[in-house]
């Protein structure tokens, strides 16, 4: 079993085969994560390089421990040490690395695009961990994953994905990705978070929280960018609690069985309350578990499925 | 062979079985560090991670040579680097990365306290790595194999620690384990760095160093912490050295086999003349050659040692 | 098969024999990394640590992918997370580190000579990855390979050498191991940064480059040292590409298969056009390749040599 491309880009670049494919084998890899022998040799010999211009550490820890109980040289170089920081181009650095033979680069860039740069260049496989407020299709494919196994099936599931859709690489790659596996999906946020013409994906759009979650089987939180506060969004974080924070009682609009998702780290008591992050209908640590399954699956299927 | 506990938390918290336990296991692990393969496959399939908040170079990697020498799989993350940086809280970031099941996590943190909070949360194993200047305790099981290598028994011994004790989570965690052994425990330094009711742990309490040292069979010396000599502790630098450094002619007060250690790094010409840290008397390498062998012992027990 | 030294400090160390011996065995491990399983068991259980004073991607990666690719267990270090940061001098850092007895130490240190001296007081294997302005043998040795491979040999060879000789590391190992081997060498760049001297070890200097590549089988840039440029060592940087900047013109006074060489990282359209650094000439991605190949061989020959 293969991916019908090389790279892993976006959702948007990803076919419906594709994604099945990743979640049925990335199903198939969790049970390794519960052995007592957390380790298969299925990539031996194989280097991948985790290379990320912009810091993460859940993202680079979560494909490091599925590199390394996939049995493969994990290498890790991060922005601060790299030669960039001595003014190479991203090109020279990433051929520079691909002669050093790594079978995949996975690759974290404040620049939008920048992933689809090197696959083009390279002839190893790009995995994008994060470009820019572009595409996070790893993090999509984990949620995906983790509805799927709530729920039993994508396709007809309503949900909700709730606050700077904007700047949000992990909204738009669920978009691209829940549209395509016959999902739908409400944004809600404040006018200034929500992205122009997105409507065109196919989505509706609310500036009422209420509204978007109401009856939803997934609620999907997004994080708030302390650091970008200062571009004055909203008026304070207080207000946008307020209007779009998740506590117990909006819970209730949503489906009896809802799932309360965040791509984390949160932010407690800003857009999610502890008690929520934490509850019964919360599924945020599995999110996290699933993240390494995925990412094992990822790493299987361009690395290692011609040749099992 | 497991210890009684789940976690290593501090020499408050273990028993005088277990530390035997670790000293015996750590004795056995020291010849695989000796071998021209130095490596077994004890805990292969097990995942380490070492989560250093606060930096520490020598701690680090003494954890990671042992995760590598037992073919754990072992991944750092670094505060810098880490999303606390974000704002996330410590215990989110450690119910994060409980979810990708690692077996052990080792903990440093500058906050005291913080190791016994994740213990308590968490189903994997904590080692603290040092927590604030609260406790150190894989130090003390290492300076307790050394004392009883050279010497042959912790019973009995008569160790002298100096300086600024009230700062040293090393002089704590020796204190509790020493005691527990049944060694008797000098501790000399300047009043400004003698924590208050030390005595009710059942130590002896010298201003004069001399006294402290006195056919003493152990001298430990701490680390001056550069970095805190705004606080005035001292009047200065060279007037402690006079006090508290450890030179060869004070080295004659103690027991003729008298043995020297000290935690690392070293302030040369400070707490201790080069000459003595590198002389005959000096045990400070094999501290951290027993280091290593101690860091085996505890990952071992706590992650392995029931399946063996 | 075994290097006649101990450690790998600087070409001008290193006998004829020896080298011939690295790019013997490196070719030989070449053909590793070009399979689909890249590893081999060669240093399983030998512990190497990449001890990083001085900051750099390519050729810690370069080592540690080497390291990896043997099954070593490979530690990285860096300066900044170090406690050298807490005043510990390189001496006692370095006892330390040799107390967890790895087998091999590599060094990057801004400071010339500061391997050497870890080489008179470990007995580990010291190799030198760049001592300040000093040496950087690991690249002279990944250059000859490259050369050797194209040219089939290096003895004879005509080989120039252009830019900031003297704060070059990569042009002083350059030259002591070609004059070595046999080749001969010709230095341009302008007055400011050609040694004192440096006539003395058998090379010809030109202040016109156009002198120097002519009929040259191989051309070396050097990279400039943007962060030096305050120092003034030329009048600007457009000055500098006009004299010193290789570009298709120059390339056609060289000999008519002449090789293009570049340490890396490259500032493009400075020293080097970007269409001549990934022109037909260019052998600059073979460099990074051969620098793996090259690190496997030292590796394989200081730690395993003896026993394969």
């Amino acid at each position: 079993m293969k991916l019908s491309q090389k790279d892993v880009l976006g959702m948007k670049e990803m076919t419906h085969d594709d994604i099945n494919l990743v979640l049925d084998t990335a199903e198939s890899f969790k049970e390794i994560s519960t052995r007592p022998i957390k380790k298969v040799p299925t990539l031996r010999g194989k280097t991948l390089i985790n290379f990320f211009v912009e810091a993460s550490t859940r993202t680079r820890t979560s494909f490091e421990i599925a590199g390394k109980r996939l049995s493969a040289d994990t290498i890790n170089i991060s922005a601060t040490t790299s030669s960039l920081i001595k003014g190479e181009t991203l090109i020279d650095t990433a051929k520079t690395l691909e002669s050093m033979r790594p079978d995949i680069i996975v690759l974290r860039h404040s620049a939008a695009g920048s992933p689809h740069l090197l696959a083009k260049l390279l002839s190893a496989s790009i995995i994008n961990a994060g470009d820019g407020a572009h595409e996070h299709p790893t993090q999509a494919l984990l949620d995906m994953l983790t509805m799927k196994e709530r729920k039993g099936r994508l396709e007809g599931l309503k949900v909700a994905i709730v606050g700077d859709i904007s700047h949000s690489r992990v909204a738009r790659s669920n978009i691209y990705g829940l549209i395509k596996m016959g999902a739908s999906v409400a944004l809600a946020g404040p006018a200034t978070m929500m992205p122009r013409y997105v409507e065109r994906l196919g989505v509706s759009i609310h500036i009422n929280m209420e509204e978007a979650i109401a009856d939803a089987d997934v609620i999907m939180m997004l994080r708030i960018q302390m650091e970008r506060q200062d571009e004055s969004l909203f008026p304070s974080l207080r207000e946008y609690s307020h209007c779009y924070g998740l506590n117990g009682k909006r819970i209730e609009l949503a489906s009896k069985d809802v799932i309360i998702m965040h791509p984390g780290p949160i932010n407690r008591g800003v857009e999610i309350a502890p008690e929520v992050a934490y509850g019964p209908y919360s599924v945020i640590l599995d999110q996290v578990s699933n993240g390494v399954a995925v990412r094992m699956a990822l790493l299987y299927l361009l690395a290692g499925g011609g040749e099992a």
